[in-house]
């Protein structure tokens, strides 16, 4: 189903985590595995190469994944465009990562846009609707950024000094195609003179927090301060924690947020001291088939990425440490599921709303109604 | 105030945090710094040395600080027993580390025990209040694991297959004088041939999980899984989890927890998921004369253990490597507070009791009365 256009600046920021150029039949990516160390393009030019960015994390956050999904379907008609092509094509992005739905939405969407279509124009068709899509995430993340805005005002209003808002994970303009969505309202306010302060989570195992927010904030000269995944609590314990805003990589229909590993036990430390927890999220990392997320599947990952961590030694060489001793089995869930019942609010498109069935069938009908 | 002497058969574990070779006049103890991938052992001869280990963290783990510090001050008693002298180390010991209580609490005991007597016999009789000291913390830890023992049992006999516990940093062998104090019911259970299996958070940012409590566990055989701090939320959610036990570096009056920063959103997702949640504690890890844990001084540690992450690379050598942009700030805090309110009991030598001011008191009249 299309969206609703929406007006959408150009994110000022001074990277962009997806590109297509004028016309090419190609696209350019930003290897995050190699951030904040270095800033690595990649041109991904086939449809394995798409699914093989996605497999292995060259790029990674709800809204990216669904739009380089919708491009590698491109790229894939590019070269077969008959009926069975386009299904191997989707089964094969598709199973690439398991959690986002925003990927299947995607996929869908460009399949649905094409299949009525005679086989030779198929690819050109996908081609748009990858754009279409890419464009739309734009202006989706922009007006995220406008509600969650209109949230920190609120909060500015209230007492003097910096907004002292915490993340988790990666949620910025590399998660998306410019903008972000956790961290769109605060790009949104520093560039409106809001003081802010971002405390950072540092994310393990994949250390999103210190190699992909710390550097988007430091890219766009926004004070931040990086801490270990269990100090959340202790920090809003002390007061230092005015209000939470992560992403989302599939909301269920009542409202239970799936998002990195970590989320909830975020949640529960907001909870207990009182800290607004907002979830952003665009529209199309609602999943309106599942009534709860206790049907969310959970990606497990290698193990390795426990066991080890990757970073830039003394000699600026990237290596990877071991931790722990020889053998040690280790377990790497990637995604937790927050309940609806912690979450202050749904930032999106259209508004915030109250994480419940009611609440985002009410803004969402049309989605709602056609699931 | 002497504690009453407890029979304690040896740790059968193949490894001693700290030993004094009979009569000599130095300790020998586990660099625990470099663990898991090697077993280096130090031989502490001076009270500087002392001083430096538990600053640095060669040792660490609140008993193990205790009887250090006692050893440091027998050792500084050995070069000059005057009161001058006695004051100096005292202060120089305790300023090493602020959260531990037990550091305090044995530096206390030796200087009262040695204060009334004469210069010249006074370095003797530190050595024998440290030694007394080390071996009444064994006995305890055996009297925690006794009692960690029996609520073992009774998760036991309510259902089939292994008993999944979580622990959190290293609350073993390593961080006493023998047995531990959280690990020492899991020594006990597995000795017994109760089937376990233990979740073994890694403990940003010393990964102390990884590397100690995932090493002890493999020494003595007790299957065991590494995590991510932040998963420890989705493991209880999952069901996956019987019970978590953790330590204390100090317990307020009223049984708030001070331990490892982390333990308080592990305490939250526990009580959301109706997880029994136990704080393994000898009783001089108590602070009798804070009511509540509002007032403890929570350690700061340098940033870098925050930006960085200490492993063993590819080719066998311990390296650091860098996890954020340069020039980062980070805040690393090494403790939090766990509110008595979510502690579902306290396990100590005595017992296990109520996380309350009314019941501790009861458990320890004497030294409540004391305070």
């Amino acid at each position: 189903m299309p969206r609703e256009p929406l007006p959408a600046p150009a994110d000022p920021g001074p990277y962009r985590a997806l590109v297509r150029p004028p016309k090419a039949h190609c696209i350019e990516v930003i290897d995050q595995r190699a951030l904040p160390h270095s800033l690595v393009k990649v041109t991904i030019a086939d449809a394995e190469a798409a699914a093989l960015a996605i497999r292995r994390m060259w790029i990674r956050g709800a809204p990216l994944i669904g739009a380089i999904g919708a491009y590698g379907l491109a790229l894939a008609l590019d070269r077969d465009a008959s009926d069975a092509a386009l299904a191997r094509a989707h089964g094969a992005l598709d199973t690439t990562r398991p959690t986002a739905i925003n990927l299947r939405w995607a996929l869908d969407r460009v399949r649905a846009k094409v299949t009525p279509l005679p086989v030779a124009v198929r690819a050109e068709a996908a081609w748009a609707e990858a754009d279409a899509i890419a464009a739309e995430d734009v202006g989706i993340c922009y007006a995220i950024g406008e509600h969650g805005l209109a949230l920190l005002r609120g909060i500015a209003q209230r007492r003097p000094g910096p907004i002292a808002v915490m993340t988790h994970c990666n949620a910025g303009a590399l998660a998306t195609c410019g903008w972000g969505t956790a961290l769109a309202p605060l790009f949104r306010a520093h560039a409106e003179g809001l003081a802010l302060h971002v405390w950072v989570s540092e994310t393990r195992p994949r250390m999103q927090g210190a190699s992909l927010t710390a550097w988007e904030l430091d890219q766009r000269g926004i004070p931040h301060t990086l801490f270990t995944d269990g100090a959340s609590g202790l920090l809003m314990q002390r007061g230092d924690v005015d209000v939470v805003f992560v992403g989302a990589d599939r909301v269920a229909r009542n409202g239970d947020v799936c998002n990195k590993i970590g989320t909830y036990d975020k949640a529960l430390a907001a909870r207990d001291n009182n800290v607004p927890f907002y979830v952003a999220l665009p529209s199309p990392t609602i999943d309106w088939k599942l009534a709860t997320g206790a049907a969310i599947p959970i990606e497990t990952r290698d193990r390795d990425e426990v066991l080890t961590v990757a970073g830039r030694d003394d000699y600026g060489q990237n290596v990877r440490v071991g931790i722990a001793p020889h053998g040690t089995k280790a377990v790497n869930y990637a995604f937790d599921v927050t309940p609806a019942r912690l979450v202050s609010g749904l930032v999106t498109e259209r508004g915030v709303t109250r994480a419940s069935a009611e609440w985002l069938a009410a803004m969402f009908p049309e989605q709602a109604a056609a699931a």
